[in-house]
């Protein structure tokens, strides 16, 4: 099943404890797109300035990604992020943000695009996705990311735009804003009482946690020793549970179940280098090899306890 | 296979966003016996005052464990500590402490108790800790806990004692100020180059993590909508990590993996009501329950991804 991406194409500055580059690829769209690109045939959705460049579009590329509702405006600069990362990488310090182009982004949808069985609607204007999501009437699964800035100044919207999609993939202090309540497992709840069929909580280096009405399900992160550059690890993470639910066909709890850790196993490479690097150059055997290790490390034998002595 | 417990025996008074208690039985050895005693025989080592009463004792009994080496110290009382939990319920709030008869405590072990299996060394001075592990020449596997106080106060003393041992359970703040490493990884890598069998991170509600020679394992904590009391969690943890182990013929990895899943389990019930309250009254049915669960929340089945479509 083809799957489709609405979402920012940027580029990023990047300044971690272990380094600096001052434009790599970045971006929503991107970084979800190259993801999903190793499970599914996916379109992205998006728009970029006269300076992306054909470096940027031959990522694109090289991954096979249909590039063709990437609106040019070749007189606009393509939207702009940049951030730092101190010791603890789950915080992300915005140094500067310049929308350019993406601040009018208005997405065009061609037919292709609008008839993907699949839709992730990444993070950008709640009504937006909602408008998006109602043109791809014939999606079968469609989940959409969403941030703290909108929860906090149009909270109704969030949830008019969730209560239209199938799934939610949020990290677990947007899903505490979302609900006010600090317990995840409540806050999760109540989110899939909007009628979703599963919120993912993503949870940074805890890893996530899927729930759905019947089941619930938790991943860890991978043990890496040194998280590089955190930049795009939810849309990656978007993108390998998206991108492997498209390869499938069914979606039931196990599937959603091995895309939390598909999601997880990709979300471990992007953060392994700057920018898109390490998820560019991937192969099939490493993305196996890593699902193997999320299986060794998490698997125990299921033998109940029975006391030999009584007592 | 026996197993022995050194640590102290308490009565605590709490206070939690869910209500509050003058004084329950509490303390390390409590907490720990009391899990254990579900699955080998205890010997608990510790000392009280004559404050300690029937009711306490009871306690003790109802779950067999052998109380000959908690020594009574008539004309004193017993630790006291006094604590607080707002709703971040991860930090404890220390409103007062009273060391009282465990100020001058000076393990003495029967024969019985020397000849145990398995030692497990609560948190108590290390130098102590290093005694009682000495005069248990024959146990086959001694896991230890200790605390921040000790770390910074006698960092060298501490890592003596993680010598003589063969496992250490504690939590993640603790592994990293022992080794001045920020991530969990390299930390417990550090510690087991100590010579450990394994290091087992506690993480609270995050889970718990085993790492050994060979293997890295990681469980969740059991997804609970209210955390009640999370006093004396870390005990019961170990408690049901060294009982399961000692009703093992075999201690290896795979024994390890579920040793965690049982300390996982008990703790969660711990937490449940104030004090050992619950696991006070649980029984097997329960616990095999929950470490089905347990296996349930974690499982997905093992199947790496083959594009059907070439790209």
């Amino acid at each position: 099943m083809s799957l489709t991406v609405v979402g920012s194409v940027a580029f990023d500055a990047l300044e971690t404890p272990f380094g600096k580059r001052e434009r790599v690829l970045g971006g929503a769209a991107t970084h979800f797109g190259l993801s999903a690109s190793f499970f599914t045939e996916v379109n992205a959705v998006g728009v970029v300035g006269g300076d992306f460049g054909e470096a940027e579009w031959d990522v694109f590329r090289r991954h096979h990604i249909n590039t063709d509702d990437i609106e040019v405006v070749p007189d606009g600069r393509t939207f702009f992020w940049s951030g730092s990362y101190d010791y603890d990488m789950n915080t992300a310090h915005t140094l500067d943000t310049q929308l350019n182009v993406f601040e009018t982004f208005q997405p065009k949808l061609s037919d292709r695009s609008k008839n993907a069985k699949l839709l992730f609607l990444a993070n950008i204007l709640p009504a937006l996705q909602k408008d998006v999501r109602l043109q791809c009437a014939d999606a079968r699964f469609v989940a959409m990311d969403t941030m703290n800035f909108w929860i906090s100044s149009m909270k109704d919207a969030v949830i008019e735009t969730i209560k239209a999609v199938d799934c939610i993939i949020i990290n677990d202090a947007e899903a505490r804003q979302l609900t006010d309540e600090p317990s995840i497992y409540k806050a999760a709840r109540l989110i899939l009482g909007y009628g979703l069929r599963a919120v993912v909580i993503k949870r940074g280096e805890y890893g996530a946690t899927l729930f759905t009405k019947d089941g619930y399900f938790t991943t860890p992160a991978y043990p890496l020793e040194s998280v590089f550059d955190p930049t795009g690890a939810g849309d990656t993470f978007a993108g390998g549970f998206m991108g492997y639910l498209a390869a499938q066909n069914d979606i039931n709890d196990e599937v959603l179940r091995r895309a939390c850790v598909y999601g997880s196993v990709m979300a471990s490479f992007n953060v392994e280098k700057f920018g898109t690097e390490r998820v560019d150059g991937l192969d099939y055997p490493e993305i196996n090899q890593r699902f193997r290790d999320f299986k060794l490390m998490t698997h125990f034998d299921d033998i109940p306890f029975e006391r030999s002595v009584a007592v």
